[in-house]
């Protein structure tokens, strides 16, 4: 048996003066490896990431395995405890409207003034040590510029809010080799957003659906994990050396939100320790994984359907489900045109497909003003089994 | 084909300028007979009563019948388009929190000086007239006193938003001789609130779930319709004359909110035209209607489940599902009580069922702070087919 | 210098696992003299009490006085921690919509299964003991009314969140003699609730204006408090005694929402401290209170004035400015009218006074649906000095 | 007496069928001249300029001008109406949590694929032609370029409602040769964003602050507005020629949100009559402005302090107020550190200046969780007369 040990940090004063706080768990297996990275509920509504970190607890707890890993359930906790009505609002910040997952930072690319880092003098430094070494020695660098950030904010009195938040989970992810930042959807099937030179990588997580995302900076976890890693590799290159780029992270979206379900977290969580066995977080096998029809998109063919008038909306296609162009995606019903019985039968009407493509999700309301999300969908799909 | 007119009211001048407008279809048979009056979502995000209304306005214009009948779509579009994040945020007004569904009046126990109406003095005016003209009458003077009420606020400058909304619907419904008030639970089966005394009637709905309620008021709009007639009755046996009660009202629920089915709705709509048969409204034989076990209990047997403790909830029962005392109802999540490997296991507990019933709703969202709704169930149910 | 104590409870998990605690505050002056209950914030946006407690500690802790004195801050965590944008959004439950000052329950009045306590024969076992032993008594059947009804609750599982906060300000103010709620307006002057036969008691406040209220139960915390005692005294004149009665609660309004001022802090205080002199909770003279025009009005002339259409409204009257029928009261503007240059000036309308009165609040937007609320006022008032 | 004329656009169509209306206002001196777009309202809460352009509209109907002036007021319907409490929940939009003023599009920067227009050949077809004609075509163009993204959507079935709503205000602009986006703070002071291009006729609005901001797209009306004019200008150097840039744009901040008032209003159009008369829209002397100390900063001198602790916290310092380093700004009171009478004092504490400053607003509520906004401030002024 593993031991396990919480740490925890002060994340938010309320006004009322009680502290949101929070807590980490650390398995570490005593064996050299690497250090993985998982997180959940960045959004309040999407809790199914929290029951998928019980089952990997669970299992790390119980297994013999290389390295060392953290998780962050509960990763946000004013989210998760933001009410209207009884739902959860809790994809943005309440007071500044900020999406949660679009303020980390591209800590390799600040101002040398804020980070005192750069870079080019890095790879300078460390171009000819060996590769562990390197890596140690970016990882201890990523952690001193998230420490030098905390340190000297560049607002007055204190940081805000949204950035708070996201350096401190920054920080604790600085010594990963590998980051999962657990979401959902709103009504959603299973999918992956994956960097295209993950994807072989990617495929044992056995998730059906991937969109493959471009090495590019919008603020989100997955992106201010991989990016300072695909820097360091192009100035090694820039600087006549290679250095090969081991490090992966993953946005990895577990169905609807609002929602958990025990069997199917303990489903999801065999996924993950697929995956984690094939970077040598373990050799243990993992058996009973269903199989899945893979689907891959580009970023830019992952498109949104939005509601092309007010209305009620029936969606027609599940998540998951695949479409022809011409199809009914969706049927809305709204009394405005109606004005007697003959035109009683404007009060439906349909939405039809653009092209062929496969739903993976819909809005959480059927009931939508113009221009309201209805669904996003991949299209030019490639398959492979 | 029989005829559907549309008649618009204005109800609210948003601040902006633009109008909310509430939109009344009728449909007269040319025949003597009932008046019906069936309104749908008062509650915001209760959507699934427009669809079955649109079902039910096909039938009525495709159909003969006798009588007359309102419809009443969209009662509400301050609640329908009030959004908080995607989820609809409408059960109770955002500026007031009063529940959209509490503010109807008792126009007959209303002070005399307010609407100017008293019970005993119609009765003795009446009580020797032939019953149909009582029944004009009191809907007369139904209609009358919230005319009064309209023109005479208690409020300076103009009736609150509330009370003006509220009264509205009723003056509209004040010629019914049944009113349907269609509403939805969060996730929910399909139930109907109806008085004892309408007990046999509503099996014409062949619904599976019934909640006996009280002749008391409350401030619905089932309460505020079927209350005067109950008054009237009352008086008359007063006063030593016995005045037959066919006035019907219902609170009908069907299914789940933020959510629209054109199937379910054809079936919902099945449902109530075989009540509307039984009630004489028509003559047409209703087919293929599904055949259901009908659970009944009192209000008071109607019980709510909170979460004991702050967490995450996993609904192990499904709405419409029995249950046995002691059987598992839910499972919560929660690493507060975790320290290390021992105390693991507390991050999961039981909700277990105090008592056998049969499961109505449960809360939209599983993310639940202590004191949070859990489930609403049915006790001490008496089952009949 | 007194010695002050803490005392903490855990009031609610939020779903995350973390605790909002209520922090009480306790100081014995040693000698005897009554219990006075002071609590603040409530409502979530009502902040200024917490101020007035911070100068009523310092000065309790620093000066002689008798019996002893229990404050709450931030009585309502849930509440003052809830932002929708910058705003707090603290007048009701953000999920079930339930004003946060109208859950307190009716103690006496209870089911005698439910409370474990009947009136009548409370007063039957106590009508022949001594003033001083009664109101123990009484003071611990209270509290042992709330220990009854919170470890039975009605509902399953545990109590509602609604009923479980106030249930739990109710039993610390159990042994209270004295009870005051401190709220604010929106936009508000100063101004307390009181019973008519605490009238004169309440002058000591030396407050500008005072609402004359009903001795009757609407579940706000002042009635909460005094109706047992009403009840009491009713009861013993019933069985042919007579008991004094003198404890005494006030709802007490403390200008506007939102913000907090610490030098009007130190005259709220001492305002307090004045009544509280009077009442013989201490003998230090209280010196430099502002002098007052006092106006008093019943509860049925305080009344509210509605926005008569959308737009934006200026408020031509401030918070205790009074005004004559016919003034001008607020002036909209909405450009919904506005075809041409010769229908420009319907834009704007004024909304004129229906009678003689002084503005106790406005609405804290100026941008109003038509049925927002716009003013509270007092008509018909008596002046004194 | 010029002409007022109404243009009507359907906005949005909301759940329940209605539809917001975007009223646009415009009046034609039939002199040649500028165009004038002024909008105010985008934000919901911010309500001043639409009493601002009141009183335009009755001046430029009574008074001789040259050119068209073309009025948005209540430019966001959705944003507006929406409330939360009493307040308006109007920064951004509730369900995407977009900020309503960062959509618009760098339409001239936009792929040619989408807009149709290519920069660098429009100038090599327009650099021989007259100043007059090339700035008409680039009006044109810019209309176009927006016509074409509303007629092309890159979402499937509509647009968005965010990019829809911006789309609509630029494509509406797109003839004007000055755009004035009206806004106000949260409880603020009056200012101005400008170019440092435009510094010296900005000086005609007769503004106390001023700041400078860089010629660069974050996605707000102004820079919007100005930037395919700046981009216009570099390509014709670029090119080889010069073309001057008189097109101007700016955002005006009008105080405090939440509130209207006439008399303010009345100064606010004079100040920008000043303006629009300097920019020979008009040649009547505008007398009776208020004289101003005029202090200016960079935008990256304009700082936010934010809550060092959650607690209720007075403002020590009013908008538009000077103060020195290490001068008190904010007291904050939270009991959390306050064990006992020793303790007592840590309640307070204090937020002290950490540069000379200004202030320009501060957050419109005092209770505030660590990390929330406390005030914005100008620092590094540079003063003028």
């Amino acid at each position: 048996m593993n031991k396990l040990e919480r740490i925890d940090y002060p994340l938010k004063q309320q006004p009322n003066g009680d502290y949101l706080w929070l807590n980490l768990f650390r398995i570490n297996s005593g064996n050299i490896g690497p250090h993985v990275h998982i997180q959940a509920n960045v959004h309040g509504a999407e809790l199914q990431g929290n029951v998928v970190i019980h089952e990997l607890i669970d299992w790390f707890i119980n297994n013999p395995f290389q390295g060392s890993i953290t998780f962050v359930p509960f990763a946000n906790p004013s989210a998760v405890n933001q009410k209207s009505g009884m739902y959860t609002q809790g994809r943005y910040n309440p007071v500044s409207g900020k999406n949660w997952n679009r303020n980390y930072i591209d800590l390799v690319n600040l101002d040398e003034g804020k980070s005192n880092f750069k870079l080019e003098k890095f790879v300078r430094d460390n171009i000819s040590k060996e590769y562990c070494e390197v890596v140690e020695n970016f990882k201890s660098a990523l952690f001193n510029i998230c420490d030098n950030i905390e340190k000297n904010p560049t607002d007055r009195a204190q940081h805000n809010e949204d950035g708070n938040f996201n350096l401190l989970l920054q920080k604790v992810a600085s010594p990963a080799d590998i980051v999962l930042d657990l979401h959902t959807g709103p009504v959603a099937t299973h999918y992956i957003y994956t960097l295209d030179k993950q994807k072989d990588s990617a495929q044992y997580f056995k998730f059906p659906h991937y969109l493959i995302i471009p090495a590019a900076f919008d603020g989100a976890m997955d992106e201010a994990s991989f990016m300072p890693w695909v820097q360091l590799s192009e100035e090694f290159k820039k600087q006549g050396s290679d250095l090969e780029n081991n490090f992966e992270s993953y946005t990895i979206e577990l169905g609807s939100e609002e929602r958990i379900s025990f069997s199917e977290g303990r489903t999801d969580a065999l996924r993950i320790l697929n995956y984690l066995g094939h970077k040598k977080v373990h050799q243990e096998s993992i058996i009973d994984l269903p199989s899945v029809d893979v689907k891959t998109c580009l970023l830019k063919d992952y498109r949104s359907y939005y509601a092309p008038r007010g209305g009620l909306y029936e969606f027609c296609k599940e998540p998951g489900e695949s479409f022809k162009k011409g199809d009914v995606l969706a049927k809305s019903l709204n009394y405005k045109p109606v004005k007697n019985e003959e035109s009683f039968k404007k009060a439906i009407e349909e939405v039809l497909a653009f092209e062929d493509g496969v739903v993976i999700n819909h809005s959480t309301s059927a009931s939508l003003a113009g221009g309201h999300p209805l669904y996003q969908v991949m299209e030019n799909i490639s398959s492979e089994t």
